[in-house]
C-alpha cells in the first residue's frame, strides 16, 4: 500500500519541470475533470463539479443582493437574429455550432448553440419593455455556452462550458455604468475574499474587448508560471444593441426613449485559475471557502475500540457547526489516504486515534504549509474556523506577493520584451492607446494587452512602444 | 385604475369555458413565460424561473441526503454513441437535432443536442468503472434538454425544456431496484409535500415505458380538467445499457462482473402541473412552499404618516423569520396591486393601514379561500406559518378529493369509453397484460394506459378489455 500511495504522488509532473503538463495531471488524478469522444467537450467530474457549485453559490448570492433575479432563455438562436447586431456577429459567428436538422427535417434557417445571449434578451426585452416603470431589468442566466475553437485544455478552453451571463437594461447610460463597475466589483470580491485570487481591476482596450460592446472592464489574475488569466469580464454595451433590436420606453416625459445595455459573466474557467494559483507538486490546494470537503477526518487505528465513534463524533460536531465535513473509514492505509486528500486539495485534515482519544485532542494538517498541531476536542469549531480564515488569508498573500513580485516597469518594447522572457509577468508600460502599438507588442514581444488598470500609475509622459504622448497605463502580459 | 384593474381580471378566459385558452392566459399573464421566434422554445421569466429555482433546491437536498452528486456532461452527443443501444436510439433519433457543422467546417460526424444523456454517462463510466470500490456511481445532472417535437404548449410540451436527470450505476440488480423506487419516493414526496399535488404511484406497461428500460416507475397527478400528468419517472434498466458500452467491474472475488443501472427525471413540466392543478379564475394559485413570494405586503393609505415605516417593520419582521416576502409600495392604485398578485398566484396578502396600526393589528388574506382576517401583530411570524401550513393543505385536500372523486372502476372497454366521455378522468379496470388491449383502449376509448398502480385493488378475474384472464388492475386516462 505505501507503494502505491508513492506512486500515485510521483505520477504528477513537477510543475517547474513542465507547468502544462503539472496542470493536466492535476485536474485528472484530482478527479475534476474527464476527456470524451468529442474534441474539446469535457466532463465535469462530482468533485470538479462540487467546486462550481460552491462558486455559483458565492455569486448567485450576490446577484440576488444586488436586485437580480435568474431566468432561462433558449440554447439555440436562429442566424438572422444573430446578424442583427454586426460587430457582435463578426466576433461569434466564426466559433458558432449551427444545428441544421431537427429530426428528419432540414431546418427553414439554421439555429446556432448560444456562444453567449445578448440577442437572445434583446429580441426578449423588444417584446415586453415599453415604459420606464419596465426599467431596470436585472437578469442573469447560468448555463453552459459553445465555442467552436480550435484548441482546448481542461477548464480553460473548452468548446462547451459552464458559465453565467447577467444581462441589464437601463434607462440611462451613467446607470447602465454603475452597474458595469458594481458587476466588476462582485467578481473581484469573489475571487479575493472567496477564491483567494488577488486581481488587478481594469478597462480591456479596443483590440481586446468583448464583439459589440463600448466598453469592457476585466479583472485580471498572475498564475503561478507568472502567465495571465481574465477571471471575469463586465460590458457597458451604450444603446447599440438596444438600437439594432428596437428596443424603447417612454420616458417619464412621454418621450421614446433608447435603453442602454449591459452583460457581464464569469465561467468555470476560474476553477482553472484556483488551480494554477494554489496548487503544488502534491496537486490541487483549495481556497477553503470553496473546497467541497474542507475537513478530512481520517480515524486512526479505525479497528481499535471506540476510534470510530469518536471520529464521527467529531464529525457530526463539526458538520452541525457548518462545515463541509468527510470522514474516511475505509479499508485502505492511511497513507493512501493522506496523499488522495491531498491531491484533492482538502485544507485540513483531522486525525483521531486511540491516544488522543486519552488527552481528549486530535491532529489537525495544514494543506498550505504542512504544519501539523495537536489541539483540544474542546471548542475544536473555533480552531478549524480559525485555522480555515488562516489558510485563505496564506494562499492569499503568497498569491499577492507573486503578483507584486512579478509587475515590472519597462519604458521601451525592447525593455518590455526582455523582461518578458527573462522573467514573465505583467510588464506595465506608458502607452499612446494606439492599435499599432499593441499589435506590435504582440509581435515582437508575445504579448497582449491585460488591461488599462483602474488604479492609473504615472510612469511617464510617453508611449514606450512609439514615444508619442502616452494617454495611459497599461498593463502587458501572455495570457491563458 | 379601478376600470383598468377589473380589465386586467375580465381577460383571463374562464376555466370552465376553455381550460386550454385559461393555462395560457394564465402563463403568460402571471409573467411566468414568454414564447420566441424558434417554434416550442420558450423563455422562462423571471417569476416562472423562481418557482423553478425553488423546486431545484427542494429536490437537489433530497438528492444530496441521498447520497448523489452534481455533475455536467456534455450537451452534444456522437450519433454513432447514440446509436450503441438500438431500443435507446429509436425511442429518441426522430426527435432529436443535429449539428451539422462547427464555425464554417462540417463536422465528420453530426453531433446530436442531447434529448437525455443515459448514452453519456455509459460512455464515461466505461472508463472509470473497474472495481466494486468503484460503486454505486451516484449521479444527477440538472440541464436542458432538446426533444424536436411537432406540437408545443408553455411547460407541457417544449422542443427545449429545463431538468434534472439522475444516473446511477449498482453492483447488483437488487441494488438498482432499490435506487429507482427510493427516487420514486423521492418525487413523490416532493409532490404532494412541496407541491399540495397528490400522486398515484405505479409502473408503466411495456408500450409506455421509457426507450431501452426494464421497468419504468411513473407518478401521475390529476389535474383541474381531470386529464392526467406525468409528473417524474423512475427507470430500472437492468444491464442491458452497460453490455452495450462494455461497462464492467472487479467484483470482491475478482470475477469480472456487469452492473446495473437505473435513471430519473423530473421537468418544468411539474410547473404545468401546479398551475392546472390549483389555478382558479383569478389566475395562478401557488403552493405556498414553492411561491417565490409566500407574502406580499401592500400597505393602505401609504401616503400618510409612518404607514410605510410600520409595513416595512412586519416585512423585515418576517424576512427575518425565514418567509419570502415583498413589499409594493408603488404608486398604483390598490386594487391594481391586488389583481396583480392575485393573478400570481401569491399565497397571503398583508394590508397594514393608519387604523391597523392604532390596533396592532394588519389584515391577512388568503388567495386560495379569499378568506380575510385580522390578526395581531404580535406574533406574526407564528400566525403567517401556521396560516402558509393551512394553505398548503387545503389545496392538497382538494386535488386529493379531485383524483378521488374521478376515478371510477369498469369492467368493459365500453363502459370505460362512456364514462371517460360522460365525466372524465382515470379509468381503473383488470387487464391480462396484452399490448392488443392497450391499443384497443387507445383506439376506441381515445385513453392511454396511465400506469399499474403499486396499490393493487381486485376489481375482477378477467381483463376488461379481451375477457381473458387478468393479471393486473390498471389506470387509463387522457394525458397531457
Amino acid at each position: 500500500m505505501a507503494q502505491d500511495n508513492k506512486k500515485q504522488v510521483e505520477q504528477i509532473t513537477d510543475m517547474e519541470v513542465d507547468f502544462t503538463q503539472w496542470y493536466t495531471d492535476v485536474c485528472t488524478k484530482a478527479e475534476l475533470i474527464d476527456y470524451t469522444s468529442v474534441k474539446g467537450m469535457f466532463i465535469y467530474r462530482p468533485y470538479g463539479y462540487a467546486i462550481w457549485e460552491n462558486i455559483q453559490h458565492e455569486l448567485d448570492k450576490r446577484f440576488k443582493a444586488t436586485g437580480h433575479t435568474n431566468v432561462a432563455m433558449p440554447m439555440l438562436i436562429p442566424e438572422s437574429l444573430l446578424q442583427k447586431e454586426k460587430d457582435h456577429v463578426e466576433g461569434f459567428a466564426p466559433e458558432c455550432a449551427w444545428v441544421t436538422h431537427g429530426g428528419s427535417e432540414k431546418l427553414e434557417e439554421r439555429l446556432c448553440v448560444r456562444p453567449t445571449s445578448e440577442t437572445v434578451f434583446c429580441d426578449h426585452w423588444s417584446h415586453i419593455v415599453h415604459s420606464w416603470r419596465d426599467l431596470p431589468l436585472l437578469y442573469n442566466q447560468w448555463c453552459s455556452v459553445l465555442r467552436w475553437e480550435k484548441t482546448s485544455r481542461p477548464f480553460l478552453r473548452h468548446r462547451e462550458f459552464l458559465w453565467q451571463e447577467g444581462h441589464t437594461l437601463h434607462a440611462t447610460a451613467e446607470e447602465a455604468i454603475a452597474e458595469t463597475e458594481q458587476m466588476l466589483e462582485v467578481y473581484a470580491d469573489v475571487c479575493e475574499n472567496v477564491l483567494a485570487m488577488p486581481v488587478v481591476r481594469g478597462l480591456k482596450t479596443d483590440k481586446e474587448k468583448f464583439a459589440g460592446a463600448e466598453r469592457t472592464y476585466t479583472i485580471e489574475c498572475m498564475m503561478h508560471d507568472k502567465k495571465a488569466l481574465q477571471s471575469g469580464t463586465s460590458h457597458f454595451f451604450g444603446d447599440g444593441f438596444a438600437k439594432a433590436f428596437g428596443i424603447a420606453f417612454a420616458d417619464k416625459n412621454n418621450q421614446l426613449t433608447t435603453p442602454h445595455e449591459t452583460s457581464w459573466g464569469a465561467s468555470t474557467r476560474i476553477i482553472g485559475g484556483i488551480i494554477m494559483t494554489h496548487g503544488d507538486n502534491r496537486g490541487l490546494v483549495l481556497p477553503p471557502r470553496v473546497a467541497p470537503i474542507q475537513v478530512i477526518v481520517i480515524p486512526v487505528a479505525q479497528h481499535k475500540e471506540g476510534v470510530l465513534e469518536a471520529n464521527r463524533a467529531v464529525m457530526d460536531k463539526l458538520t452541525a457547526a457548518g462545515f463541509r465535513v468527510k470522514m474516511d473509514d475505509s479499508d485502505k492505509a492511511p497513507g493512501w489516504k493522506f496523499a488522495e486528500y491531498e491531491m484533492k486539495g482538502v485544507p485540513l485534515r483531522l486525525e483521531l486515534g486511540p491516544k488522543d482519544m486519552e488527552k481528549n485532542q486530535c491532529v489537525l494538517v495544514r494543506r498550505d504549509s504542512g504544519e501539523k498541531v495537536f489541539v483540544s476536542l474542546d471548542g475544536i469549531e473555533e480552531t478549524v474556523a480559525r485555522m480555515l480564515d488562516d489558510i485563505h488569508d496564506g494562499l492569499f498573500q503568497k498569491a499577492k506577493k507573486n503578483l507584486e513580485e512579478n509587475t515590472f516597469p519597462a519604458f521601451s518594447l525592447a525593455e518590455a520584451k526582455a523582461i518578458q522572457e527573462e522573467k514573465g509577468g505583467f510588464i506595465k508600460t506608458m502607452w499612446c492607446g494606439g492599435l499599432e502599438c499593441e499589435l506590435k507588442m504582440k509581435e515582437e514581444a508575445g504579448m497582449t494587452s491585460r488591461c488599462i488598470p483602474l488604479k492609473q500609475e504615472h510612469l511617464g509622459d510617453t508611449c514606450a512602444i512609439c514615444g508619442k504622448p502616452a494617454q495611459k497605463m497599461i498593463y502587458w502580459g501572455v495570457a491563458y
